[in-house]
């Protein structure tokens, strides 16, 4: 890789180059805050985005497709103007094919001319995202197959959509049952398809143990949705016009007019593997507590191609989610800019809903504890979102793990009706603050009849937790 | 005070006998927890209840008052005879009138019949709530003038109103804006009432700092509700028929139907003063961690009568509340009944709606943080509860102080509509945790667009009080 090879390069300037690769929420929180700290004369800054969007919130497509967000744009938090207009050279369309890490430059192809070029850095931040797992199914290309993982996609999903809008009993197959499978399944719903959701798992949402999955499966069966779980699909079946016409499994066919992929995501480290970057077991880049890449001074990486230290088993993972994508920007952004700021690591908070059914999760699922290693208990209560007596006072169940002998929390899922899912926060805090079961049942939780009983749901879960850590066998 | 006083005497028998007075949240939740604990071959429990009810929820009264709970005994969560049924020999209508602390005995009178007797126990528990400011103004007893302490006073308060049903353009003047006030006056909204709130603070929810009280103003005045602020009620007028007509400031009067008073209460402390038992500044007793009246072994003391730790300021406090009361009752049954239990203090969370208005507060305000000897940094900042694209998106206003130098959180306060109320939960757990403001910008906080901004308030909040920390000059 060397200098003379016919490519025109960006070298000569008087102050310092930082580069971004991925113009969405990591790459550019990560720009926007290094710009805050240094002005335009101090800090060159460089970005590289191969589609057509920057900074945009991939997590409100569901939401886009249901209708209750009107249009594409709202999901945009800032437009490539309003970047360009902050003194930050952004490249749209423009995809990062190589990173030479030894010459401290990458290699970029602008996707409208095909012209490649090598920009140097001085400083680089990674924040290349994640791709869709598309299973290498017969048909997953077909027409009227979807992810929605961008706002293309998402827009290529509402394009199907319009064109059905007059087909009388319309059906969607949605393979999957995570969280974008769940939203996607309830956005369908609302756009009045029939929907199935097809699911490998034993219950839906495997970030929750299956006592609670089963819960999200009876309440989404509740709403007219067809749950099919511990089920592989082996192809997707077209019909003669090309388009997708059934989802096939070992068993069965269930017939669709339009197919969602919400299988999850893999850290999109193509390039960082290339280039010979540190990458963990989960395919992501590792990086330091500051967000460097590991043994590189001057390379930061961030976003869904990372991945973060669990703080309650203390071990790596990857979590792909917008709110930690920011938090990764914002510490880069202050570390490239002569600042200091680090990231500890997560707890593994998640939020979500189906129709009016809450879905919240933090910290370490029963299996995840065998895994750690640790030794547990676990307790589930059902209690109120409300005062019992107050008017739309509905059903929560709370689990919690506790760890034997200590009594230090270690995770918690919450299913019910409103006030559910920001109640796990409580959680996400007490884990992040190492407190026991026990501790936690003397937190003093905001109380008043419409927002709480009397013994908030998380405290009555804490107090049988205690009991059972003090009388444990395990 | 001897055993020859002429009364009969309760005395004779071989098992323990635990004494408990006052028979709502504290006294029945430290019996039935004693209970739970020791079978009555064991312990022998008399609790003592001046009133005709027991354990119930006096935060909701304003919500029955209002006709969103249809009757009251959906606010009594456990009646005289579920009670009995567990073995507590509950004596409803007889107040006790002394404590002999010498003597391991309490005198009791029979309210119906008026016959006095001695009872002794080896265990007391002094659970006599709080007894409400009535201000000693000409015209407050007269017929239309409610308190909203205790069911009876909900009762008289209904039958007030019932009779009030058929007047056109009926009028009510709430006298105070603290928690009780502000749901007085949604109470009295929703039955059609025009309603005045005369308030001697500066602003409304003087448990806010009266920039945040300010929101609640505007809120409250939005809502067609007259604010009074600044102003002292100097009388409550009547008119020939004796009832109240009006209510006179110093400037002016305000014509009422009906005038509820909201002003707050104190501890209800007279017998343990009377018995020499240890008082704070604030008239409440003053306990240890175990709940134990300090300097005496044998007798507890929670609830609304006992003043408690705030954790964040490191003195004693009085706060009334309800989920406050039902920790303590746990506690002391836990201990009274042989068992091991602590209450740690508290940190100030306190919740409120009016309408759809919601008010959250925790730790210290800034006068607290001075009285403290505290030197701090304040921050406000806008946002929304839930992403700014998601329908329903709703302005939030959060302040946060921190300390100096340290970065400790000291206080979240929080006005807005709907999810506003619990998400104070996040800061009451930091605050016991004792974590720094930079330390909660990394909290992993549940993120879905339906329940927050991709940055949710309260890390918004953490990220300029970091800032301010950091540049601070306090």
């Amino acid at each position: 890789m060397s200098m003379s090879d016919g490519l025109t390069s960006d070298t000569n300037r008087g102050t310092e180059r930082l580069v971004v690769i991925g113009g969405d929420a990591a790459g550019m929180s990560a720009a926007s805050q290094a710009r805050r700290l240094r002005g335009p004369d101090e800090l060159e800054i460089v970005a590289f985005e191969r589609g057509h969007f920057t900074s945009y919130s991939a997590c409100g497509i569901p939401y886009w497709v249901s209708g209750d967000v009107p249009d594409r744009d709202r999901l945009i938090a800032r437009t490539s103007e309003e970047h360009r207009a902050r003194d930050i050279d952004l490249r749209m369309r423009t995809e990062v094919t190589e990173i030479d890490v030894p010459g401290n430059r990458v290699r970029a192809r602008d996707l409208e001319t095909g012209a490649e070029s090598w920009t140097s850095y001085d400083k680089l931040v990674i924040a290349t995202g994640a791709r869709p797992i598309r299973p290498e199914l017969p048909g997953v290309d077909a027409p009227g197959v979807h992810g929605v993982q961008t706002l293309d996609d998402g827009q290529a999903l509402l394009d199907t959509l319009a064109a059905l809008d007059a087909t009388e009993g319309r059906r969607a197959v949605v393979v999957g049952a995570g969280y974008i499978g769940v939203e996607m399944a309830e956005a369908l719903i609302k756009r009045g398809y029939e929907v199935t959701v097809v699911n490998r798992g034993e219950e839906p949402m495997s970030t929750l143990d299956p006592d609670m999955g089963r819960l999200v499966h009876e309440a989404m069966e509740g709403l007219g949705i067809t749950m099919v779980n511990d089920t592989a699909v082996t192809k997707l079946l077209t019909g003669d016009d090309g388009r997708v016409r059934a989802v096939a499994t070992e068993d069965a066919e269930y017939p669709a007019d339009v197919v969602v992929l919400g299988i999850g995501v893999r850290p999109e480290t193509t390039l960082a593997q290339a280039a010979g970057l540190p990458l963990g077991d989960h395919g992501g880049l590792l990086t330091d507590l500051a967000m460097r890449v590991r043994g590189h001074e001057n390379i930061w990486a961030g976003g869904d191609c990372v991945e973060v230290l669990d703080l309650v088993s203390g071990r790596e993972r990857h979590i792909a989610l917008g709110t930690h994508a920011n938090k990764h920007g914002q510490v880069i952004g202050a570390n490239a800019g002569g600042g200091y700021a680090t990231f500890p690591g997560v707890v593994g908070t998640a939020v979500s809903k189906v129709c009016d059914l809450e879905i919240a999760r933090t910290g370490l699922r029963e299996k995840d504890a065998h895994r750690a290693g640790l030794r547990f208990e676990t307790v589930t209560i059902e209690s109120t979102n409300r005062a019992g007596y107050y008017p739309g006072a509905a059903l929560m169940t709370v689990k919690m793990l506790a760890e034997a002998r200590t009594g230090r929390l270690l995770g918690v899922q919450i299913v019910g009706r409103e006030g559910t899912a920001k109640r796990v926060d409580v959680a996400a805090v007490a884990l992040t603050a190492g407190m026991t079961v026990d501790q936690m049942t003397a937190l003093d939780l905001g109380y008043a009849p419409p927002f709480s009983p009397v013994w908030d749901p998380v405290l009555v879960a804490a107090r049988k937790a205690s009991t059972a850590v003090r009388k444990g066998t395990s």
